[in-house]
């Protein structure tokens, strides 16, 4: 069936998750989304860690495919776009909080001490703030 | 310097985990030592993904590179080995529980809705199960 989705390699949730975001540069984008303020293909592109165009362009199609982000023209710049995550993306919150603590907690990173502890003692306060910032966008 | 590990692209906590996690297979490694019981190479062979032999190879000397996974003789197989998660390992048990929500959440998915909403409702419990059953083995 043309358009058809091609099957999973099976339906454990986990192995899901894994076949939209297991790779080492979607999360990012969902990051630059959600924590960074980041919203044209520009500024993902110079989100810290040289992801090529042509990749980028790849992964912000597949995350639009699969319904975690949304894009529209940009107003200023008649010819790029604005980026948003649906509620879909913002969902994955705790992906990332879960994944930011355990960098943190386990290898050498630059997370500041101080906001990886508020994340674990203030963990709903702090997805909550990630929820209400992004509904107002 | 050799053995030395290559630089990250950045020390971003995000970038950290997924230069380590980031790709279709490693959580799923992690996810039949942490809830499926699986031990052995050919366990997690049969896992339901039909992963290849050389990329579980892989995947596994990663892990073990990377002190998640640590490997031990196979007593009744003098040939094999069983694999058990580290510390470092159990410790995602956090992030594997908010990627089996997500999809099950937003995705088709064959998690069990009763078993989805234990998660949800009485997580702190959950991942307490988890981490006293591996402490035990």
């Amino acid at each position: 069936m043309p358009g058809a989705r091609r099957e999973n390699r099976s339906l454990c949730p986990l192995n899901v998750s894994l076949e939209i975001l297991g790779d080492r540069w979607t999360l990012l984008i969902v990051r630059d989304l959600m924590l960074k303020g980041r919203k044209t293909f520009r500024e993902f592109l110079d989100g810290g860690e040289n992801i090529a165009s042509n990749i980028l362009s790849d992964r912000l199609s597949r995350l639009e495919a699969h319904g975690l982000v949304e894009r529209r023209r940009n107003a200023q710049d008649g010819r790029g776009y604005i980026y948003r995550l649906t509620q879909k993306g913002i969902a994955l919150a705790p992906v990332l909080l879960e994944m930011i603590v355990w960098a943190a907690q386990h290898e050498r990173t630059a997370a500041p001490a101080s906001e990886v502890r508020r994340m674990i003692k203030h963990r709903e306060a702090f997805l909550e703030e990630i929820r209400t910032r992004w509904a107002k966008e």
